[in-house]
């Protein structure tokens, strides 16, 4: 992709059921909406163009981090129930060579044992888990500064 | 969802290539047309609205239970292939707060080891393997006794 | 055995300590008696004379497995803590031929690791596990239709 | 049980080839006779009464666990080699609502790998492996000072 | 399906980021680019028709090998990561009753662990792995002689 | 023991479904009833006194084993299912000092994999798997050699 | 501790061979030294006392995490090589009732396959895995957030 | 050592957490201070001269175990989660040839799957798992009766 | 091969070290040569033609065992340590349609746990293991009966 | 080796049994005779010089492939049971830097367990497998491409 | 490290228990004291100086190892029980960038499964294992003429 | 054999692939030809008889070893790939009563997993891996003077 556009694009990917966020399970994924979140964290950094994307397909997330390769600088990613599943993910960020994180809302490593295996994890560039919905911040954050201030 | 409407409502999900049942394998799945069965069902349990999906694609499917929550009492799902494989699946059940029943046609017990791994079944009330389509009815029978009847 | 009997026999086996059902942890196995269940059982499906068999011992329900193949047209087995231990259990219920269903009142994908083991389920029909002291009634269900209605 | 009897009673429980103690593997077992050491140890003990019981059959030694539960205090219980078998004996120590301490002779890890795992010792409010016949002692010594000096 | 009809078609199932070959990871997946290839080789094998698909979605590859069985003659397919993950392509594939050949453009034996197991060649006739997109043709060579000249 | 007794005795030991030999699934166990077949051999071994027990109850084939160090010279034993299970069998073996010769009718090689795990085996001399009801007589053969002729 | 302290105070506590950031392994660990890194880091936050230790002993860091729960608000731990071997440094941080946030420099699920085991995360509010040196800045980000925002 | 003395010494050794006994996890670990518990404990048996050490430290309690080996005549040690992890302090134990009992206060039967596996027990004389402080109380009685009235 | 020939021809195959025994560990292996063992079975068994063949070399095993298919009625085999390593000798035997008996010296149960995999005994008529060199005979008898009295 | 040559040299080797093709197990390995497929398939190929070698010697395909290293261009090599057990067949693959494909008449994928772990096959090219014979004229097509056409 | 000194240094670094050497279990470690061999290996070894260090902590082993990347040349290591466990001790390997030799006085194939492990073993440049004291003399006789002659 | 012949003999005994030292992935094993290597060595050390041997055959190893048990001291041994797969190379040491060294050019713990799996170590009295060719030295000199010098 083009690197020298003014503003540079982050985008937010979300896996299956982070649609939810907010609704179910409090105690494991908060109270806060997703949407509103995102929301506000877009405010809070006007230095990038924030791209917000969710699917319950895991094709669909493929098909979205494809076009990730085109036109965003950044991949902010939480693959929920795929990241333990999906080579074929995992496949895909390996083949766009821009930075991925992952975050995860919970603390995987304190949940169900199939939740330590994550297919995706090595081929991303950094894991947050378990700051709540404050790991796509502290993620955003990571990513400006490698992006913009390249530090 | 408003438990007081005047009927209840059931939803069965069936997963990948359910939709050929009756068509092939017959030594596994038997020779009776999912469609069909599932008609003659409706007729059998006229206390209850009977709805039918399935597909064969994991995303949908989990679209599909998460519309559950708002308008249905309770589920019948036979995640075939994605039992013993999608995480993505069995967090959308335990993000729907109504009962599922997990059905499925074989024995699965009886089949290849990986059969054995069950993600989805420790997210629903029930299981019931082996049956054969009856196994459908089974699950009704449970759930109408478990919603109207309330024993 | 005598298949033409004017009524036909159904033998429920059950395993260690499903004698206590109804009275030990009660949020695992519920609170009714299993004694009291049966016997309304029995007057829900006339058609079928119902035997009841409770053992501790898996001696004891080898025997009867075997007692089975004389005059007895189908068993229900709830082999309890034998399900995950017991290879003689489940060479028994090969050597018969006649259809078993095995039934566990709790949801045993939900419960220890080491529960998910089954030697006795690859050699039984169907397998219902989940619903209560209901999972006997279904299963009770499905035999009368095989056996008498033959469907 | 009824508590406020004037001496509680504390039963025994041993498994299999224990009725063979000090005749068999004297550098395993020890040359001490079960029978003799429990007899001194109930003089030992005058506070309590004492119950012992031996059985090679899995089946009894549920049937005895039962019982425990409406007339005795607590349970010493030796599963011997069904310790690492048998989860229906690990049952019927759930089901039954008074401690259980699990003693065995010698030091099972000094010994082989499957003698490692245990079904029975999750259940148990304390083990103690390795002291010889002492370990009975130690355990009666244990649930003397929980029972009546609740201490 | 049909087998008297004047040319036999074959079709081409790929999946998830093969849309990319050519453009990734060229140490791998070699630098010419899909599309093209299938091009050319439809022009090398004018006594078949050759159909191409590719999805990243796993439930359109299960949809697209259903469509197979009803005017297709074999298929060629390269599950790329969902081959070892996916048991519902693998089921996909059992209940389809035409020869199916499995396609890896790199050798999966000298890539990761994880990428050793596979759910579908099981359920195929023939593997190929490590030849580049040669491994198509040669698979092509192999069905046509099948097909055609039987033998 | 006493060794010096005129005609040594050897019994036969075995465990669960054994009872059944000859008349369930012949291709695996053969056609002959086991009692017929001991008589027969009794016959031709006229300088052994041949005891046969069979039981299938672990427990009771424990209290048989031990029972045998008092009057038995050497023992026969076919655990059935509860070779693979029982620590507590492969106990009394190990606590009683005469030789022991496991028999399998069937190659229990040659069928499921939890066939082949053995904790009787260790504790007994030999080992015969697969002869059909042969190997109960090449078993006594090797016995008497090894009591009688001392070779 | 007392929580109505003025200003809080937040410890890092670095593991083993952290001394050396900066001076090994430019590749895995970055150029960076640490001491200087968290200098600069204190006075980017001065809304919080930051404290630093590093210890190669598994025992000194216990002591250290101990020492925590008198006077520190919460703790960024980095346990390096001791993350997957030590349970006395988890059940240190399961005694301390303050947050702990782990920090690994470098992604640890793309190196080998031991380093993804974690003893210590499960016991931890959250972790952050390949950020370099920022990943104690988005630690300190975040704690003091919850802290002092409580948000 | 020499055995000779007028007063034999037993030492206790405590790894890491335990000084935190009473005041953490109480439910897990009781309420009671483990000094002045073993104050009391030195008091019930005045016929040993009673050692306490504790250290959060593998090496330090290595050199402990090897000081024991000149002045000490047996000792009690509660490796905690070094129980899991250390093969060196299991080869310390092995090296020093006085009789150790192994002591936990909680049941690590019941707790997470990693503790069930204990590198110090195989070497130590006697196990005690469960039994909260008294198990300390019930190892120096065992090991009074052995050394002191040798029985 | 032509079975009407006047005296059938059984061969004895000996894998690798099977030349010393009588020579080297004689508490496994026994005292008596091998070469003689043999001279005088095949005098015990005048109604068959006996040949014996012994290579350290699996190469020349499977050559051997592939030419048996040519002139002999049955095989005794002692693979040996290629027992547990060999598929291409399981393989040889497989592919030769007449019966082989697997024989080993010791009790292969009680040694080292790499011992109990076989690949060959899957792919023989029985097994005999631990009854030394007797064993031969044991098979030898079996076989003749198999191939002479058909019985 | 001098690549100059006018026509290079392909060998074909083959492991273990194969000289058996045509003759054993139809239903595995098919009824065509390998060596004359060989022949036929040199007539196909005249563009190479097509060299022939079967050994059931582990020792003797290992010299053979240090061989090719001085006078051939590229193997095809069907190692057979070799495939699953031999690190030193890998090891000469390995050493010698002209390329391998590695062939499988059946499909190795759809047998037993053990036969899917291949040791040779990260060390080879390429790998085809269940296309029977035609696997080595497909091989032989790939590799005269890749030596030849350079395509 | 400065390379151009007179006479390199070596140091010889023992890991815990190995103080006891010549003193405990003679049948493993040999009867000779390490402190003894040390100072006569000086004297047979004038060309270099030679340090020693033993530690049973295994923090005091990982603060000597990063300070040999100062002063020393090479490392003889032998971290006896760390070997097995210490992922940190093998990282302090990893950082120093001299040649280690891995020395073990007892042959560790031949012990416990848990000893076959080393996570120190692939970070150090050979491993001597089973030659008593002398693997020091032997590591030592390497890593001179590694250093000194080159060689 | 006769310990009493002027001039002890040595045997070096490599396994497959050995030959081609010197020539192939000289990253791996060096540049040095092992002949050359071999050759010196034996000047180095007059004192005893060198023998070589090399072969990639397991039974001609085999053979090999067999006849050191007749005249030869002592046997250093490099089984190469057969270090992983042979139990009948690894039964052949333990049949011959002379110390074995095993050595291995590279440091097979930085390898692949399954080259850490050594049938024959526990069988050798010492191994050396890592050195290059000098570990032949550093064997022969062990040899030497345990054999020579006693010491």
């Amino acid at each position: 992709m083009k690197k020298s556009q003014i503003k540079p694009t982050i985008s937010i990917i979300n896996g299956p059921n982070l649609n939810l966020t907010g609704m179910r399970e409090p105690d494991i994924y908060g109270k806060t909406g997703m949407q509103e979140y995102i929301q506000n964290l877009a405010k809070e950094f006007p230095e990038v163009i924030l791209n917000y994307f969710q699917s319950n397909s895991e094709g669909k997330i493929i098909d979205k981090i494809q076009d990730c390769s085109k036109s965003v600088n950044a991949v902010i990613i939480n693959p929920a129930g795929y990241t333990h599943t999906s080579v074929a993910i995992a496949d895909a960020i390996a083949a766009v060579d821009i930075p991925f994180v992952e975050v995860h809302i919970s603390n995987i490593f304190a949940r169900e044992i199939f939740r330590q295996n994550s297919y995706t994890a090595p081929n991303c560039e950094a894991i947050i888990s378990g700051m709540g919905l404050h790991g796509y911040r502290a993620a955003l954050e990571y990513l400006c500064r490698k992006i913009i201030k390249n530090n």
